[in-house]
């Protein structure tokens, strides 16, 4: 038989099973966060029509897309998980009860130039709340604090989730009548962090033809940075001027008021003017969020409020706010740090019982009986002497291995060893459920570490 | 701006929330039974090279299959999952603890040709267990063992795990030194169920060019129906004559005891020597599953022992046995029948928490203090009229509506409703999250109902 050499394409993920358990524990998390809070499981397709995924058109997307025919039709797979959430609003919104809130944890799909750490298949971990024609600014408080639950949820304490409002900036701009430049302000102050204040000045003189006295305004501004209570006493100096800027000022008030009351301590949430995010469709409240040990990673997860999730496709206001994890990249870096909990076991199975006699009876009724204690199990049926059981116990990674022999079997109970430390107790099947579960239970660990 | 019409690609299933939750319970089944038993969870690229997935070549994949450029590459999407996983193991062998056991529910896609009930895109629940050279029987065992559980998990007793083994076929006709058209026969066989015995030795004849007294052969050899007991004491009448006969027979035999310690009821596995599966690699045991009272289904979970998984790869041999379930077709026609109880909620939040004064502070903890209680909870954030927001946990189809004003604010407690009784109790927040809890146990109700 010819052989044909097997691999997987560059920039696809494809985990070894310890790393892909670690990577489900996250998902699990997420999964877990979103539900409490009443999001709707959805699933769209890999696949969708490419005139309907490339509605808006333009730029990287057009170029990074997979697309490609099948017998008459143009196809293409999804790059992100909004665009699909818009065509099912638009499709099924006579179906579905507004405010909508769905969250969607899947692949997306972006032809990207491969380097390390890039993906072309990555995971999306996303929630939105839709409204019909309206929706309340409590969801935009809502939003970041189920984000903290999850990030909560990974263990982590050392987190920033920093809030920012359009409407403050696009105001702001047009105080300086700069309203027809406020684009490419925002995309030059959005480097601030990367460059350093000099440069960011001259560029917005040279590059964006500022005036010295606004981009010195611009840059005061910006310099807003201290405490919320200290960022909105010195937003308020420049209320009263511009009706938008007033609009977005209050809003971030009380994105602030509703965070705390959901219990978001202040040190997990910060007022950030530079925050703007690139995507012309967020009209309010934005989010991004840093680890702050780990600048260098930049937002493991952004979004914000929008106005028009749909009108693509349909003619209906369909105002949002939604949140999207780069799962793929930001486990890929985790893991790269070495940030992921080693304290965690990575086996399949909490426990691997090692028949030692021939006839496999006693130990398959011991293996159902740990599994309805709630344990995950793996019988091991192979025909092999003990060192190579044992190799494989090891090999494996499994917690505990569960020796049923001739001696055991008489007397109805079976011998329990902890893969770590080595010690061996002989329990009765019940007694060895609670054994091994009291020994999984390691506490509150977090999965990931801080450093 | 211009519309584009929303549609989703015909073939493509994509689901309401109500029914996606119904969807999302039985993946939920068969994820914890499958790693109740030590499966690893396996997440492999849904995009690969188009020369691996295609190794094997011929046939209707080749035309089914979704091919396509992108740069240089010669890409396509993987219209099963047992390719992707021999290209896995190939490829990590040396990272892999053999036995190998996992589980992947994943989408997989084939461009048929769209039909009613007929999926383009659908998902696969697969389990495998792989060898490293040797594979002991007890797994071929524990497969159904664990397939019997997932089904049991979705509430049904009325099904059944047809199992047989190819070797006694091919040791069959040997005997009847037809092993030539063994392939043609199986095929032919495999058709009894639905054109009748006659029809069946017709054909056998006809088109099999099988002369009348074998074709007479055959047929008693397929009548052979009885319970195991019996079935097993018929094919003991055919040993000593053909030695893959005799081990087929005594895998088989092995299987069935296992498969009664592993406590599959006799009532749930049956004997079935018409079962051939198609595919050329399967070597040994085979299964299928069938829903008792809807045969109509056909097979809804089928796999069985293969010899050589990724031979096209490496030249490890590498033997295993497996099995699929084709859940979105599952799904499908389960939803089709009414077998989805209807009697399970529908709605992603157990409980809808409406807050009736206008600062939103004391609802939101309530539904924070209902969270920690481990419920799935609303808040609804919206300024509506009562007469609406009722309207909205109707469409919801939440079973708890949790209702506070001032009077509940001013005693420390809220007002629960359940939304199908109408019955409403004034209750302390973690007397709520009880009262909740002990309403949306319905004890042990099945899934899916069985007619």
């Amino acid at each position: 038989m010819d052989i044909i050499k097997p691999r997987t394409l560059s920039g696809f993920m494809e985990l070894l099973p310890g790393k892909q358990i670690q990577f489900e524990r996250m998902v699990s998390i997420l999964r877990d966060t979103y539900s409490s809070y009443g999001f709707a499981p959805l699933d769209t397709p890999v696949i969708e029509d490419a005139q309907i995924l490339l509605a808006k058109g333009g730029g990287e997307t057009e170029k990074q897309i997979y697309r490609f025919q099948k017998g008459d039709s143009d196809l293409a797979l999804r790059f992100d998980l909004t665009v699909p959430l818009a065509k099912y609003v638009a499709l099924h919104c006579n179906d579905l009860a507004f405010p909508f809130r769905r969250f969607q944890i899947s692949k997306v799909y972006r032809g990207e130039r491969a380097q390390r750490g890039r993906f072309r298949e990555f995971y999306q971990a996303d929630i939105d709340i839709i409204g019909d024609g309206k929706l309340d600014i409590l969801n935009e408080a809502e939003i970041p604090a189920i984000i903290y639950k999850v990030f909560r949820g990974f263990g982590l304490e050392r987190f920033q989730i920093r809030v920012n409002n359009r409407k403050i900036l696009n105001g702001f701009y047009a105080m300086l009548n700069l309203s027809d430049k406020s684009g490419e302000i925002m995309r030059t102050v959005d480097k601030l962090d990367k460059i350093g204040q000099e440069k960011t000045m001259m560029l917005l003189m040279d590059d964006c033809g500022i005036a010295k006295e606004q981009a010195t305004q611009i840059m005061d501004f910006i310099a807003i940075n201290g405490n919320n209570k200290y960022n909105l006493l010195r937003l308020q100096e420049y209320a009263g001027r511009n009706e938008i800027f007033d609009q977005g000022l209050a809003e971030l008030k009380t994105v602030c008021d509703n965070l705390a009351a959901f219990g978001v301590p202040e040190e997990n949430f910060a007022i950030d003017l530079t925050i703007a995010r690139g995507l012309d469709y967020y009209t309010g409240t934005v989010y991004e969020t840093t680890l702050l040990d780990h600048p260098e990673i930049g937002s493991v997860c952004s979004g914000g409020r929008y106005d028009n999730l749909a009108g693509y496709y349909i003619e209906k206001q369909l105002p949002g706010v939604g949140i999207s994890i780069g799962l793929t990249r930001l486990f890929y870096v985790l893991d790269e740090q070495g940030l992921l909990n080693p304290a965690l076991p990575t086996a399949p199975a909490d426990a691997l019982v090692l028949p030692m006699t021939a006839e496999p009876g006693p130990a398959i009724a011991l293996a159902e009986a740990l599994r309805s204690n709630g344990l995950k199990v793996q019988l091991y049926g192979e025909q092999k002497k003990f060192k190579q059981k044992m190799a494989y116990a090891n090999k494996l990674g499994v917690p505990y291995a569960v020796l049923l022999g001739e001696d055991e079997i008489a007397e109805g109970k079976c011998s329990v060893k902890n893969m770590v430390t080595g010690e061996q107790v002989k329990l009765t099947p019940a007694e060895a459920a609670a054994h091994i579960k009291a020994g999984l239970d390691l506490g509150n660990v977090p999965i990931i570490l801080e450093k």
